[in-house]
């Protein structure tokens, strides 16, 4: 199958299908009315480590930006929480179109805790949390490419082993396509050559 | 474990292992001499579907840029291959340094095929390729953000079910930290809310 790609065509499809796995950022932010929002993205990754910017690019609703991007924008302050195998379902939840007014952290049913730096909450249970500010905000075409750095990180202490990250303790999970998630619970290595 | 940020830090290992799994762009490029590079990158996602548009993000080599930004500034034409089990070993002998003008594809006894839009060639086995031209080249402290505006897609009828890309037959792997992948083997389904 090879097709030449025309500049009106969505590509949606073949490409949340073929760039796998891809991480998750579940992303808290707050209105300019005080309403926490909190929603999942997986057009999500690190940009730079130093200084260290994360990005996460929503593609816009019908009817202009979503909820995380229009708080962000306004507010320029989001935490980006990790998405663990524990966390999935509740994950899965914050995804429902709600009333405008309605936290999808009481939908969920999801605990809030205060962030360090900045105003919006981070998911309590989050095994690791990455408080952000704004850092740039493009428009890609119908979609928005939000740039974040990171100004403190939350790791809780069970999913390290001596200070460190632990992947197999994280438990992360990934994005496939359709309604299909990965585990990262099948490893392999691979000695890097010099 | 809780920690503020100082601008100068680099959270390279927070950062690359809980923003995990990640995709592999498995970028093939040309230098101004002709030399073809080739090279993964996980710092990689998709930004935009209309127009459809992927980032990568290389770390800068101590020296300054690496092959293969600096090519994809030069010449603006870059091929993302995806990497799948069949290829992962390939796929690493890639990120070997190797001194000026040897070329990765040869290196790791890889095949070129042709690109059909732009000169970079793709890599012959690789199930998925997306030619793509310089949409944005932007510096983010010690790293790169490359944008590229998909113009043509290679997809092989072997990893598709009824015209579209299926997950399974496809075998996609993902970047963890350290030394290690995970495989998109272990996966489970989430039905989304309305």
């Amino acid at each position: 199958m090879e097709s030449e790609v025309d500049p009106g065509d969505s590509l949606y499809r073949t490409l949340a299908g073929a760039v796998v796995p891809r991480p998750i950022a579940w992303v808290s932010s707050q209105s300019l009315d005080g309403v926490d929002n909190l929603a999942p993205f997986s057009f999500f990754n690190v940009v730079g480590v130093r200084p260290p910017v994360v990005m996460f690019a929503p593609v816009d609703a019908a009817d202009g930006l979503k909820d995380t991007p229009t708080n962000v924008r306004d507010t320029e302050e989001f935490v980006v929480n990790v998405v663990t195998m524990d966390l999935v379902e509740a994950m899965n939840e914050t995804s429902a179109t709600l009333p405008p007014g309605e936290s999808e952290f009481d939908h969920a049913g999801l605990a809030r805790a205060e962030s360090t730096t900045i105003s919006p909450p981070r998911v309590a249970d989050a095994k690791v949390a990455f408080e952000c500010t704004l850092y740039d905000f493009v428009d890609v075409g119908a979609s928005s490419m939000v740039l974040g750095e990171v100004r403190f990180v939350h790791v809780a202490d069970e999913v390290t082993t001596d200070g460190e990250l632990d992947v197999e303790k994280l438990d992360a999970v990934g994005r496939l396509s359709g309604s299909y998630y990965a585990t990262t619970r099948e490893r392999f290595s691979l000695e890097r050559p010099p």
